[in-house]
């Protein structure tokens, strides 16, 4: 009886990307829960497809709201918070039985992951382990090519929900940047570009290390909401040292 | 003939954190270059060795300068410069005799590696690719087992080479941050995480995912110099959602 929760990084698209001990925790494990999207196939699990251990006891864990949902509904907070609760009792059930627990994460559990709300809930009851996966953001800049930070540079990550005046200022301040959550926010970060004056390296990454993969100078996209997959990078050095 | 250049990220430390591609990067290459500090056994060819062709030219490439050489130097941009022309040439050589370079990167080449070096110098004459690996950022805060940002939190990435007042402005205006290149500069790095409130949830990792890897509160650790392979998590949250 071993009872583990595991946090399993599967990276961002691409399955050669996964790592050796991400590939050995999924052909371990007892049980291997993964979210996704109502009515869609997990992402995660496609991810992990190949090395998918016959024996082992699927977890699907659906989110309750679509991305649709504003975040800033009302009933937003306490509807995921009661999803993540239901979902750890879930994990639990199977902990307290001695199975091991992979839990899927896209990219790397920790960056972003929805596998850390799980972490929080049982991490001071069970043994636990993070296996680190691949960023989206490492994913992507290796995809177009193109170095962002070098020496002492500044790196910042910001929300594309952020408004356009906080974005410009945190843009300004730094030397490097990556802008997730680009949705429907494309025209609000274009704008924030320009009054940071960083509009023109700035490059849209669709579905980084993913088959349909997009690379593109952002100034040719146009704004249109973006997937879900979707980033923009913007480089604060492009030469040599 | 099919002369390559492959950036290979090899990850924090960890031989079990590469990647599947990786793996078959190194096992399918002509050359392996590597870079390592003069006169020390390599980290990233350490990191690879059970993967390591027979068949496969090693190229190791030795820095000319110690980290103990103080960057603003007069002399050490162009000698840092000289070294990486030198690098690229010795690497163009194998590329003209149609061979496949793959070029090991610690953690993830882009990412302020110096993988990237060579590949601004190289890209626009060969065939190029990038295989991303996992950062210290994901192996570090993977093993301390404490997320440090969700939902629409702002991440920063930052030299402890900057002066205090500059490290604390960018420590208020973030949600989160890692401080890298801890080395001499812990007694200014506490200066300014007091300074912008954050010194209370502040993690030392030392050599993230390596074997005799230290993981303990800032406040603990005294203020001798750190190792090279040393960062500062600054947490930005720490709850449930
Ligand atoms: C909740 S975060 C999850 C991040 C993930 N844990 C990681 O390590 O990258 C979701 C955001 O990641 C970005 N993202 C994830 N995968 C991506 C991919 N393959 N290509 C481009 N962007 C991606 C998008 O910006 C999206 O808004
Ligand atoms: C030139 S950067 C290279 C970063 C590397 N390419 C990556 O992806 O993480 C060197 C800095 O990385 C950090 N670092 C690299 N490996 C580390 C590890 N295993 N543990 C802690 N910090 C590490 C240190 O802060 C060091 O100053």
């Amino acid at each position: 009886m071993s009872a583990r929760l595991i946090g399993v990084g599967t990276g961002p698209g691409d399955p050669e990307l996964l790592t050796l001990k991400a590939v050995r925790a999924i052909l371990d494990a007892d049980v291997i829960a993964h979210f996704l999207k109502r009515g869609r196939a997990g992402n995660a699990r496609a991810i992990v497809a190949t090395h998918w251990p016959e024996t082992a006891i699927e977890l699907p864990l659906p989110y309750p709201v679509t991305t649709e949902m504003h975040r800033h509904h009302h009933g937003y907070k306490s509807q995921i918070a009661g999803f993540f609760d239901e979902s750890a009792h879930q994990i639990a059930e199977h902990l307290d039985a001695g199975r091991t627990v992979a839990v899927l994460s896209e990219g790397d559990p920790f960056f972003y992951g929805s596998y850390m709300h799980i972490h929080v809930r049982l991490a001071d009851r069970y043994e636990t382990e993070v296996i680190p996966g691949i960023t989206s953001l490492s994913g992507c800049w290796s995809q177009a090519g193109v170095p962002l930070m070098q020496g002492d540079d500044i790196f910042t990550v910001l929300p594309g929900t952020l408004d356009v005046e906080a974005l410009a200022q945190r843009l300004a301040n730094t030397d490097s940047a990556v802008i997730m959550k680009v949705g429907r926010n494309l025209p609000k970060i274009r704008q924030a570009l320009e009054a940071a004056g960083k509009m023109a390296g700035a490059i849209y990454v669709e579905r980084g290390t993913m088959q349909n993969a997009v690379v593109m100078p952002l100034a040719e996209r146009d704004d249109a909401p973006a997937p879900y997959f979707s980033q923009v990078l913007v480089p604060g050095w492009a030469g040599r040292p």
